[in-house]
């Protein structure tokens, strides 16, 4: 096993200023590795947001292709870690290899697209209203905006995807990507797995000649709540519970100078299986969406926690069929003790609930976690009982028997806000539902039709976001090219000579960009 | 004078189920007018934000076109409003009717943009990632995205500007562009102009057969908080006092929901005057800043409250012009008591400040403000000092002598967040400073180069925003078209079927948008 430092990294170097040290744990059998991490100090929380706010001014007039170099080093860095590190997360994680070597392709690839898109260079939002002398009764001034990185990015990590929404992951990426420097905090679940990625971003930043604090992360609990409400620090990516999503977003918002907080939060992702789809291929879906929910222990932000249907023979069939395959299902060994032990008390809360039903699932024992079928009734949905609308994060699903399409619709308008929503639908159910589609935009942040919500793609057409609880900020995305957005703002240079500008607003339109010019859509020079 | 009913505007109706009856005033004598408003209780208050939520789903899925329709009505309703509608503006405001005439043009101007950018169609933000079925590891799934209206929003208009500002101003433009349904408080100091206005919006959305509950309006003061805290309220424009756009932030951050609040605050607006243009035109410089603090009064929120230059005989000499300038020009009528009585405050505060000298400005006297020239100390910014930091609304300004280049740099850096920034300079000066951009980049929303700040152009490049506290969230802006983003949230689709797809996302591109597919930006059906 490599031997880790376990420092906090500060500046470009490592500092264990404090006394208190951190082990990481085999998830599997939640034994202490021999690998130990220092909190960092209240000092070193300081330290490290200064030294991304001393970063700042240097990183943030890098030009977009010098980020994209260094975004492809991270790729590159990223793909080189051998197996020794995919050994060393499947152990702090219980997740299996062939996943790790998965996502660790997906966050390499994250990489990749950003730095594309630095290339592409739409982010800039260049806008040019040229001068109008003789405007009546006024002139019109030169006018000319683009955006740039807000400043230092704090970042969390999720339990969940130790690489992907990770220290490398897609919050890192975008804030990097719009020239804002950042600070992470290393997820306690899966230390020796952040300091891996930690290690791999700063050697990239090195070869890229990047400034030093563009990277920096701390180890420990509470040091999270500090680095928040440093004044230093301008936005913070977040991805985890909605207890703590909401804790961070009320710290945020109560600081002297506010800052934004994208918190990805609570979604329990529905998924409307229609009268024609059922008709068609009932075995399938319940097989799909069995296959859905069990799916890495159902530790996805995305995966389906609630089925609706309209009653019926049909979907009285389904359920049933659906409660087999789940019962059938193997146990999963969970991200972690604490994980298993909300996913415990969260059947508890149902099961407890006179409206609920148990259909299918083992009895929880052990130290794995079995897959979970219960049935609620509608009015949990339609009285407004919160119960349902917590995400119980694990292999489990509430099923939900509507009366008829009213009542459907009735439920749905019921839901808090969402990740996805999806509709198991076959062309039969598309005339009939359609005004199902409005009211599910209302709802969530993706819609689907036939398929399951549990894939994200990392691309520019991704949304993965929503309205409350689901994250903090419905307008943002925390996934895609479209995130880089959250760590932007614009600027307005008005009657500036062109030496003064920079070079996506200059006459020449050096940069090659697709600009918007009096309103028109160019890449000409002007 | 025409009789207004004084009613709440709610659901296309008017109400008046309260019992507190509030007074216009006239600005320049303070006697009351003979109109009385009634305050909205909070039952009032209820049904108006449930009257927007009521009107959203339909209001939403209007068509770009429709809306662009409605906000053309709207303009067309603003222009035909009479002499005693601008008489009315002047009696409520003591501003001048070439002033009013002028805004009056400026906001039907500003519907007529909106409406423009809804036909352009480039805010829905299209992207299309097409399927890629037979990539390896897994399939890409066809992904589709575009932007919707945030929900119903909460407008709070500003007392200085009592149209572009206010009851169909530019927070209003921007949220019915986007497909919001608008609850606006009544600003008290304009009450009957805001009822013109409201009739004008009103009638505009008959005509254009938009739903009842598309613009609602309420009078009253703490009507605003209840409107702020209704569940179905999404989002908050206001533009206003720190103390106020603050309130509303913490409010709309302590919801069970938490919605997003873009106010537009304070700002001291720096102008740095730089020492070649000092020395090729200091009177001009000197009589064109004078004539920008007095103009309207002082009661831009982009009026230039500091003026900084390097010590130097011609900077002295510069302030002894500028003070002879200021002492000379006529005092002002501000909006209303209140504003004076603000002012007077502002005044007192700097006057008895051990750092402050006052330079030039009659003794403020009567129910008029002289305007006022005061020059501080620059360790007053560099030690941190609050001081400076907070807008005096109103005519006056504050120089700062600095000792060279690397203490304006200083002085700029201590700065909190501003609309504007400023530089007057000549061509000498642009190498010599270069390296002040990037940092007047940090602190401000909009940089100038020898203009004035306080003429804020309606526009796609305009940014009328910046870092706290000029606003309340530096990545939006309250002027131009970028403003319509404040309300928008993306969507995805994934894998729909074309008829179930909205019409800026089919295969054909019916609407004919400028649409990235596959990360190529093209107007190309697919």
């Amino acid at each position: 096993m490599t031997a880790l430092l376990g420092h906090n990294f500060i500046n470009g170097t490592r500092s264990a200023a404090g006394s208190v040290s951190l082990h990481s744990l085999d998830a599997t059998t939640g034994e202490a590795l021999p690998l130990t991490f220092m909190e960092a100090t209240r000092d070193e929380v300081d330290a490290a947001a200064l030294a991304a706010a001393h970063a700042y001014p240097a990183y943030r007039t890098t030009t977009a292709l010098q980020r994209a170099t260094f975004l492809d080093a991270i790729a590159d860095e990223l793909d080189a870690l051998g197996d020794e590190f995919i050994a060393m997360v499947c152990r702090e994680t219980a997740l299996p290899p062939g996943r790790i070597h998965g996502e660790r392709a997906r966050t390499s690839g994250q990489m990749r697209l950003f730095a594309q898109l630095l290339r592409r260079g739409d982010f800039y939002g260049a806008r040019i209203d040229r001068a109008l002398p003789d405007r009546q009764p006024a002139a019109r001034p030169d006018l000319r905006q683009y955006h740039i990185g807000l400043g230092p990015v704090a970042v969390f990590g999720a339990s969940n995807f130790p690489l992907a929404f990770s220290t490398a992951g897609g919050d890192t990426a975008a804030a990097l990507a719009a020239g804002c420097p950042v600070v992470f905090k290393a997820h306690p679940g899966h230390m020796a797995t952040a300091e891996w990625a930690a290690l791999a971003i700063i050697r990239a930043a090195e070869k890229t000649a990047m400034p030093a604090g563009v990277f920096n992360m701390i180890y420990g609990g509470t040091v999270g709540a500090w680095l928040v409400q440093h004044p230093a620090i301008k936005a913070v990516g977040f991805t985890g519970s909605l207890g703590g999503g909401r804790a961070l977003c009320d710290m945020a918002a109560a600081r002297p100078e506010p800052i934004p907080v994208f918190a990805e939060m609570s979604s329990i992702n529905p998924m409307l299986v229609l009268p024609e789809a059922l008709n068609a291929r009932a075995e399938k879906i319940a097989a799909e969406l069995a296959a859905s929910v069990v799916l890495g222990g159902g530790q996805f932000c995305t995966k389906p926690g609630l089925v609706l249907g309209i009653a019926s023979p049909q979907f009285e069939h389904f359920l049933d069929r659906l409660g087999q395959l789940i019962q059938a299902h193997a146990p999963h060994t969970l991200l972690n003790a604490g994980g298993l032990c909300n996913f415990s008390d969260g059947l508890g809360r149902l099961a407890s609930h006179p409206g609920m039903q148990h259909l299918a699932g083992h009895v929880q024992q052990g130290n794995q976690a079995f897959p979970q079928l219960y049935s609620a009734d509608v009015s949990l949905l339609l009285d407004g009982d919160p119960l349902l609308q917590h995400e119980v994060f694990g292999p489990m699903l509430v099923a939900v028997t509507v009366a008829d399409v009213a009542q459907l619709k009735q439920a749905v308008h019921s839901l808090q806000g969402q990740l996805t929503a999806t509709l198991i639908a076959d062309p039969g159910d598309f005339t009939a539902f359609a005004d199902l589609v409005p009211l599910l935009e209302h709802k969530a942040g993706r819609l689907l039709i036939n398929g399951y919500p549990t894939g994200v793609e990392v691309s520019d057409a991704m949304v993965h976001g929503g309205p409350y609880p689901a994250t903090s900020d419905a307008r943002g995305t925390s996934v895609g090219t479209l995130s880089i957005n959250r760590f932007l703002r614009p600027i307005c240079f008005q009657n500036y000579p062109d030496v003064l500008l920079p070079d996506a607003l200059k006459d020449a339109n050096p940069l090659g960009l697709m600009r918007l010019v009096d309103g028109v859509a160019t890449r000409e020079a002007i």
